[in-house]
């Protein structure tokens, strides 16, 4: 079966994040003041072909270990739908 | 009340998505081959100060719709937890 499952990649929350900052003066440019703070992550959607959802959390996990992540600076969090 | 909104930004499912694609090539070299298709957006967490859910979820809909997503490649989903 197919399953989809969502990594989300975050900054670490130890770190400055520039981008978000970025865009929290582009919201404030805009004239949207109330964003008192942004971070900006990435999401992965994989479609993976497994026999179950454990099957597809556990190569998602690999994938973030291995690939997606960079532990220096990034965590992750794995979603199945 | 500060809310935390999460607006996941993901390229149209029409469009090819290069970045995706280098994903899964990657995947498949680091002997992940079970995964049929990657799709890379983006993840942004905002902390929104707001009376409401309802106005949190408001605000980080114009944030989207003005700044954050390109309505030509990409589309949005807004999630408050």
């Amino acid at each position: 079966m197919i399953y989809s499952v969502q990594v989300k990649v975050m900054p670490l929350k130890e770190l400055l994040d520039p981008q978000g900052k970025a865009v929290m003066g582009g919201l404030k440019n805009l004239g949207i003041g109330t964003v008192e703070d942004v971070r900006v992550g990435k999401n992965i959607t994989l479609q993976i072909n497994a026999a179950s959802p454990d099957e597809a959390k556990q190569i998602a996990e690999e994938a973030g270990k291995k690939l997606l992540a960079n532990p220096v600076m990034e965590y992750f969090e794995i979603n199945i739908n």
